[in-house]
């Protein structure tokens, strides 16, 4: 049933404006060039982390660019940006777009800012053609999103308040930060969102990685912002000569340590699904070139949409273990350090609409997961939550390299501003 | 004939005397205790690298002691301490005998001090019983062995002078070093001698190995000091984001370096002989954990008692590379940074002549390399040069942990001065 009147609203209800309506794929590229030049970099890339003084000037240039389009622009106590345009029935709730345009440290152009330059295209769009909706519509940049979604948390009501005295890549705080953006930490209570006060929240981002570039696909519906579990190893073995020390007796925690790399990639490949396990950081002790390596310090992250099947991978990791210890006369540790996320599973009803709406206009469409991590897995709460993603090329993320065709946006702001007008027809609160 | 001519020295030459001298090993033990506590640690290790006031102190009780035993002490430009007792045939070259008395930063009470004890020993029962020798008998205590064996290199002069703006562990330069020991940097020429300037030079070392110990043995006849040849390696994959990048997609340098590291063990394992290959600096980067290494820097050490050899081994290793570059995706890049060492060997009559002094008390031998650098393999030019093993406990070496049996070091003592004497009775020059 749910799926008919999702068909029906954007195949019968829209379907002219559907076909008339398409983003403006010069405007798209100049607001992007504009706004790549706040920090940009000259290989291409983009180095604007929160709080620096380009994340500054972008925004400066954000909020004036929202308020050019007629936005009613607020920055709440949590320095994330609002841009409000009015609905036409009072008493509904808002429909919440929002990225960021904050990057990591000489990071990529695209990552947040496709998503945020979208839904501004989306408004142009509406301006252009005179298009009113039902609900108030929320376009947001929200802030600090690479240093760990700190805007979201914030409007989620999930921020720690010792998290204020964290440092961000930029050396301010994250106290400092939102205070230099313009918010008020000392009000924070008053950014946050109660649950179920949103009609909807979508958020437009590339994908990151090479599913969509890969198969020529046009739009990925998300499914969820995958869980991620993070472990802390130690392998422990006997630091000896390695001139004295005959290879039969020696215990070498680096060969251990290779086995067990070996063991996280082939545990992650064989399981049937997407799951994901890295083991990014490894260091062996005391790390000269003549002393087998009596300790090695290592990481263990895990990824999938599901909770269970993060404990399943771990749990074969684990198996395969004991045998490690036995040939190498080694000894694993390992110190769980935290859900660094719990999964986020999107609303079933936004990726029909998504979907529906990618098809609509003839586009390509894949249902997937999100391998990183996003804003949207904060606002979960507040009201029904969808994802598009747009191709990345190669995968590249987090680097200067990170590229994704303006075109390809363009069809993402088509989708987004058609999916924000089926949510308007259907959603009745 | 040249085993003859020495079994006949050894078992005929001096029969009764041998059977008669004995180590004492109460006196053995007080000077053992006494040297160890310059620079000893509560957790019955020591703490005496070069150039440290521990290692000035404990030279000036060395000084002390050779004096008390009569010898004619100087320190040469090297700052090598050189005790000197006089032999009867005038126009004879010196045997002489050395080890060092500096350790690593926190490292054991035997390494080095065993060899310096044992020939203090030796000029005691020379002294207890009147012995003479036809040739000088040189004992000598070598400065900074721990540091790269400088004052052996100074005396072979091997050295090189831009050696002597290399900064030690003690915080020191080599030239600094060797002034605060009392040797003259402007004069390091007059501390060299001459090849073939030596009838012999003997060194008793720990073994720093297990081969003694595991199996009992009483005396290790050194075949020659292992060569050692370094290399950088750096591995070269494609830094990724460890949430969106597929397992089958990634370009993990981190994996490819786990191969290695099994590859190098499994190949020095696998050919016959004694040859050991360690890897023991590895580091990922950029080393967060969510972030698929993108690079890898390693090390590989190989050591074996013949060139040819390690250069098989190095050959097979590169033999197996291909293979994990393509399976991973990656890059490898040697670069040879240098040979250690080259082997040196120990001079067949100087094993002929330590092996049969040890079957002579009834002592059990291993002929076999050593896999440590020592003094000894800077002397192999000024004469023949020979050494010997006495065994340590599990093989332990450059730790707290690190024992030998002062029961032992007497065996080694016994050996040591049989060997010098036969030494004295067989070489004419």
């Amino acid at each position: 049933m749910r799926l008919i009147s999702v068909m029906f609203v954007v195949l019968l209800g829209f379907p002219a404006m559907a076909a008339e309506i398409e983003a403006d794929v010069a405007r798209l590229q100049a607001k992007l060039d504009t706004l790549s030049a706040y920090g940009g970099t000259d290989d291409g890339g983009l180095n604007r982390p929160a709080y620096s003084d380009a994340d500054k000037a972008a925004r400066a240039y954000m909020i004036a660019e929202m308020e050019a389009l007629g936005l009613d622009v607020t920055i709440d106590a949590g320095a994330n940006i609002i841009g409000r345009r009015a609905g036409t029935e009072a008493g509904l709730k808002p429909i919440m777009v929002g990225s960021h345009i904050d990057s990591v440290p000489f990071g990529g152009r695209y990552d947040g800012n496709t998503g945020v330059l979208a839904q501004m295209e989306m408004i142009a769009l509406m301006n252009d053609h005179d298009i009113t909706t039902r609900h108030p519509v929320e376009v947001v940049i929200f802030q600090n999103e690479e240093g760990g979604l700190y805007g979201s948390l914030v409007m989620s009501g999930h921020l720690k308040p010792e998290a204020l005295s964290q440092v961000a890549s930029s050396g301010k705080t994250i106290g400092e930060g939102i205070t230099f953006l313009g918010g008020d930490v000392t009000a924070l209570e008053t950014a946050k969102r109660a649950p179920g006060s949103l009609a909807a929240f979508i958020e437009l981002h590339i994908e990151q990685g090479a599913f969509l570039d890969e198969q020529d696909i046009d739009i990925g519906v998300v499914q969820g912002i995958v869980g991620i579990k993070w472990w802390d190893v130690t392998i422990t073995g006997v630091a000896n000569h390695g001139g004295t020390t005959p290879m039969r007796r020696r215990q070498d925690a680096l060969l251990a340590a290779s086995h067990y790399v070996d063991l996280v990639n082939r545990t992650a490949l064989r399981m049937a699904g997407r799951q994901v396990a890295t083991v990014g950081r490894l260091q062996a002790h005391p790390g000269a070139p003549n002393v087998i390596p009596g300790r090695v310090d290592a990481s263990l992250e895990i990824r999938d949409l599901e909770t269970a099947k993060i404990d399943a991978v771990f749990a074969a990791i684990q198996a395969g273990i004991p045998a490690i210890e036995a040939a190498t006369g080694t000894s694993f540790d390992f110190r769980y350090v935290s859900a660094a996320n719990e999964p986020a599973l999107t609303d079933p009803r936004m990726r029909d609409i998504i979907r529906a709406s990618a098809k609509a206009r003839g586009y390509s469409t894949l249902d997937m997961p999100s391998g990183a991590g996003h804003d949207a897995q904060d606002m979960v709460d507040l009201g029904p939550t969808g994802m598009i993603f747009v191709p990345s090329k190669d995968g590249i993320s987090h680097a200067p390299e990170e590229f994704t065709k303006t075109e390809d946006i363009a069809k993402g702001v088509n989708v987004l501003l058609d999916t924000v007008l089926a949510i308007d027809g259907q959603m009745d609160q």
